[in-house]
């Protein structure tokens, strides 16, 4: 359908295209930014090119990584493999302090339940999933039909290919791909160095700049017991990054909301922040008391404790920029500038103009439930892995007996595989920490729902703390035998287990499962109707210049190196080694600048000019963890580990004044493995030099 | 296949099928005893007698009744219109102690709830059920198979044919026919005696002879508003019924145990039987107890009360039997005569004797948990109708989600009309016998079952008439706005409740689930299977003239009008009116033996010879209540609704030395419509004098 539209139109589209001047956007593989970097970067964006990169990068876990040598070594961020190091570590083999380095192939670790992606095919099936709404459903009864679609969709492909297949909605709604995968599950840990120089700077110095980290591990992927060939791996780069040079990345990013309504900023800024902010300070504050227990305590609690600061710092910057005046009204402005424009056009008025305004009454309507929402369904009533294990087995029970198009998303077929190895892997769990953490949490439930009655039958009468020290003493889900129990017994096991955890994840199951419905039906089907047509009406306006909000899929972000302007203070697009020395003697050696042995022990070695990180104004946000950033050779020049604190109200307005992706340089890397770790075979492999 | 048996065997036959040659069974309409009634009484059982019977054979809850009028007038018994007749009973309009006679149609009342269904048409779908059947399926998957075919079957049938369709299970599973019934659902009530002339001699001659009862009522079918056209009803018997007249019964018995094994019998002996008679012992003490608080409070109890005693009485006569050394050595006798002969064929051996072993083993796996089984699927645990709303509110909302062939049983889509009025109509409840029945329930699971989380929780240390008070006090569920909203508003309502009955059946719900699944997977199916097996054997060894045992559908069983002799006393075939005045007065007219006003009057007017009650060999058991009792021409000669105490034991095994069926006469009815009632319009629609 082709619209008209008046002059007042053509001028504020040119007002929103024009952002993406800058280096903005979280590119879809399928819809890359040719134009763009034609024009302002004279770079010829090629098919090879795009396929090559795509091939090379891994999805781990919630983030990113790649490949750096055709025998499947792959290349993160230490705290996105913090989660394998930690498992692998025991009370007398902290991996997190002493860092890991297998000399040979037979050192390499099994990491328990990783899972890593390569994504292989994209492919748009919005006509597939669309036309299974017939016109006049109400935005729950039209969810449900995609839903439907969308599963037949998975569940056709990931039987055509053998492939993991996943339908990815973008623009809130308005197109759906399908993602396929190849998923390895044979994961070994390689290299990581120790925790002090990897998070050098500690929470104090996390989203900010300039950096000193070697934020930096290496795991391979295995099959039949041998290394994969990878054959699309990134080389590295023979020469360092120059300020100015186009880079790409290549990853994950979790999500963004710069396409959400100024109702759904304000429901973040009012409602949604404010609590998830409390809750972690909370949490933090308690961490950090258990931590205080003694060594093996603050081991036990470190992986949490860094999730929690890491989380704390982000969302605090996010909200920073809903709390920033400024940012807000341009928001506002620019909506209302949008509508009427469509207001002006009374054909797009009948269709688009009340999107908006439905979104807003649905927030309205979630606020009141929110907590109840994130407390049962969120499980934030129940911080104990134990509950997240009885959960799944509950749900994972009676989600099974269903056809595969109407279950609960995450126990699709398609995502039992993953789902059944990560219930039967062995990963350590820490009882007194469970408890720490599962008290807290019961506290919380009580004073905020103490007088529903599965709140009081939990409770009996006793103080949080009994509650859960017997729930954690009395549950056999630590045993991985008991647990493949539950998964091979099915529904009648869990209906009749004893076991304390699982009637606690049987008691809440149906309020937990109300309140999702009714979040579903009143609020997310209402955002993902009317944000679809939000984004349709931008669409109509701008062409598809507008790339989709992140959705934890591959995506490509393009910048270039280049340092900024902080307080009238010039600073420079990398750090040196030197400065890593310097930073750590000015604060005497101590934490969180404290040097391990190795680094203090190679400083003579090292080239203390060599870069260790740097930055670019490559649009990124959390989840593009480990991302590859490369240049127009496709060439390995670092890994992003971080965004400076000014790039985090990015997630909902992107600009490229001061925002910056922080990376670990790749001649930094080559110089720590070289000098700190003497991994001469590591880096030989890297380097292709055998 | 044809089998080639041994001389030993057809000895054997001969012995089985023996008893047969008596008025044994209780014959499928589909196979009717057409050469039985030949040889023995020179009948001649034809097509169109059979389809009149049928379709002039109503079901009446869980008993029956019949068309006697043209105008769609049922008749039945008192007591098994008795719940219909309470719930139009007010603490100011008591029908059970007033009676009730609607001189006009406009006087006639709709009774809340009540359900009549009529029989149009059975089909053998055996085949379909059971090709659903792939070979070496264990018996839960086939009982898993069989039920999505049984559900396709029903499903199909109510659509093509816009009945209730239903599929029933014969001889255990060897055999599966599909009924389909029209189904009314405007039912007023016409007529009803006097609880004490219709109960006359209680509880204490409940189950003897000789016996003086008018245990009628009368109802009427309305569609639009009009009574229906009842083509086929029964025309009233002009002659009573003399010494060895044939005749038959046509109703819904509802089950029997006469091909269970032996195995089977010592389960009920030695389990089942003295649980429940326990249970029904203590339940009737409560309840006289709480009648003794005052005259309301006995009107309140007394549909409990009877049921209970009416139950007790007959599971203690069942087990009577089951207690008879003689009855259970030769059941005992048969099964192994029967089972050496199969053992003397190989090719018998190898496809049916282990049948009996795997059923004994099913019947020793259930003894642990038959407890378990009962208080948390059967709801003895939470005995108050509105933990039964509540339960079918919650099941019928997560049943509802599900593919029809998956949903239990109860559940299926051609179950949803009756269960949706059931659920909206509007019956007395009275809270303080609620919660009396819940307190005592409470007390028996916390101390069978105080261990169990569930149990803990609910009680959360309180007393049980405390926690029975909170519930039934808290509960909304007596509003039928409220059901209603539940039965509308689906899962969510139901999951995001707080009323405290729907919690409760919530929270024991996945328990409930399990322990049937356990049941039906390690009880029932196996049963199923194998007593299939059993059956297909005794086909083998004696044809089809083994009748299927009871399973509450429709059936026909003839005998003769004969009365027996007892202690050496000769007890005649019929009781008269004289007898009943007598009896009162030598009881001083004190209950049980109490005569209501309207008798006490009518005395001179009665003629005191007029039949009242009569016996016949007729093959009965439960359910049978309200059957027709009919002569060779299909007129109507009374309604039963009894077997003496001598025929309990044959739920078990049939002998018609001394069993019989007791019933109203017809001669009686008309006797005590015209002279005690005055009901002579009623009189004459029944007579078709008008």
């Amino acid at each position: 359908m082709i619209y008209r539209f008046g002059k007042r139109f053509a001028l504020l589209a040119l007002v929103l295209v024009l952002p993406l001047f800058g280096d903005e956007g979280l590119w879809l593989f399928n819809a890359p930014p040719v134009q763009a970097l034609k024009t302002k970067y004279k770079f010829d964006l090629t098919d090879e090119w795009l396929r090559h990169v795509q091939l090379a990068s891994v999805h781990f876990g919630g983030a990113s990584g790649s490949f750096v040598s055709p025998n499947g070594l792959v290349m993160t961020n230490h705290h996105v493999g913090q989660g394998a190091i930690q498992n692998l570590s025991t009370k007398d083999r902290n991996l997190m302090e002493t860092g890991f380095y297998a000399r040979t192939r037979a050192e390499e670790l099994k990491a328990p339940g990783l899972e890593l992606r390569v994504l292989q095919n994209i492919e748009d099936v919005t006509a597939r999933v669309l036309e299974a709404e017939t016109p006049g459903l109400a935005p729950a009864q039209a969810a449900e039909a995609r839903n439907k679609a969308i599963a037949a969709v998975e569940k056709e492909a990931s039987e055509k290919t053998g492939l993991r297949a996943t339908v990815v909605n973008l623009y809130s709604g308005m197109m759906y791909h399908l993602y396929t995968y190849k998923v390895y599950s044979d994961v070994r840990l390689v290299f990581a160095p120790e925790s002090a120089i990897a998070f050098f700077g500690g929470d104090q110095d996390n989203f900010t700049y300039p950096r000193y980290d070697l934020d930096i591990c290496l795991f391979r992927i295995y099959e039949d017991d041998q290394p994969i060939a990878s054959n699309h791996y990134l080389k590295w780069s023979p020469t360092p990054v120059k300020e100015g040079d186009l880079v790409f990345a290549s990853g994950h990013p979790g999500s963004t909301g710069r396409l959400l309504t100024y109702a759904q900023l304000e429901f973040l800024r009012d409602v949604a922040y404010p609590w998830t902010i409390a809750n972690y300070e909370r949490r933090r504050g308690l961490l950090k008391d258990f931590s205080r227990r003694g060594p093996e305590a603050a081991r036990q609690a470190q992986g949490a404790l860094f999730g929690i600061e890491n989380s704390l710092k982000a969302i605090t910057g996010y909200q920073s920029g809903l709390l920033d005046k400024a940012l807000m009204d341009k928001k506002l402005k620019d909506e209302e500038a949008l509508r009427e424009d469509i207001r002006g056009n009374p054909e797009l008025a009948a269709v688009y103009d009340k999107a908006w305004d439905e979104i807003a009454a649905a927030e309205k309507a979630y606020a009141p439930f929110y907590k109840l929402h994130r407390f049962f369904e969120g499980g934030a009533g129940f911080t104990t892995s134990y509950f997240g294990t009885a959960r799944t087995l509950v749900r994972l029970a009676a989600e099974r007996t269903k056809p595969d198009a109407e279950r609960l998303r995450e126990y699709r077929e398609s995502a039992i595989p993953g789902l059944t190895r990560r219930m039967q892997a062995v990963t350590p769990v820490y009882d007194e920490l469970e408890i720490f953490n599962l008290t807290d949490s019961l506290i919380q439930l009580q004073k905020e729902f103490g007088t529903m009655a599965e709140v009081r039958w939990l409770f009996t009468g006793r103080l949080a703390e009994d509650v859960a020290r017997e729930l954690v003493a009395g549950t056999k889900l630590k045993d991985p035998a008991v647990r493949k129990n539950y998964l091979d017994g099915g529904l009648e096991t869990v209906q009749l287990s004893d076991d304390p955890m699982i009637k606690l994840a049987l008691l809440v199951d149906p309020v937990s499962r109300g309140i999702r419905r009714k979040y579903e039906r009143e609020v997310e089907s209402i955002e993902t109707t009317n944000g679809a047509l939000v984004a349709q009406a931008l669409f109509k306006l701008m062409g598809s210049a507008v790339p989709p909000d992140a959705t934890g899929t591959l995506r490509l972000s393009f910048g270039t190196v280049r340092g900024y302007v902080e307080n009238g203070r010039k600073i420079p697009f990398f750090t040196a080694f030197q400065g890593l020395y310097d930073l750590s003697a000015k604060h005497g050696n101590r934490d969180p600048y404290v040097l391990p042995p190795s680094f203090l022990a190679a400083k003579a070695a090292v080239r203390q000019a060599t870069p260790l990180n740097f930055v670019s104004t490559c649009d990124s946000i959390g989840g593009n963890s480990g991302s590859p950033v490369i240049n127009r050779r496709a060439e390995f020049c670092g890994v992003l580990f971080d965004g400076n604190i000014q790039s985090l109200p990015a997630r909902f307005v992107y600009s490229d004044a001061q925002n910056r992706s922080v990376m670990v340089h790749a001649q930094g890397i080559i110089e720590a493995l070289t000098k700190v770790y003497k991994a001469q075979p590591l880096v030989d492999e890297i380097l292709g030099k055998k």
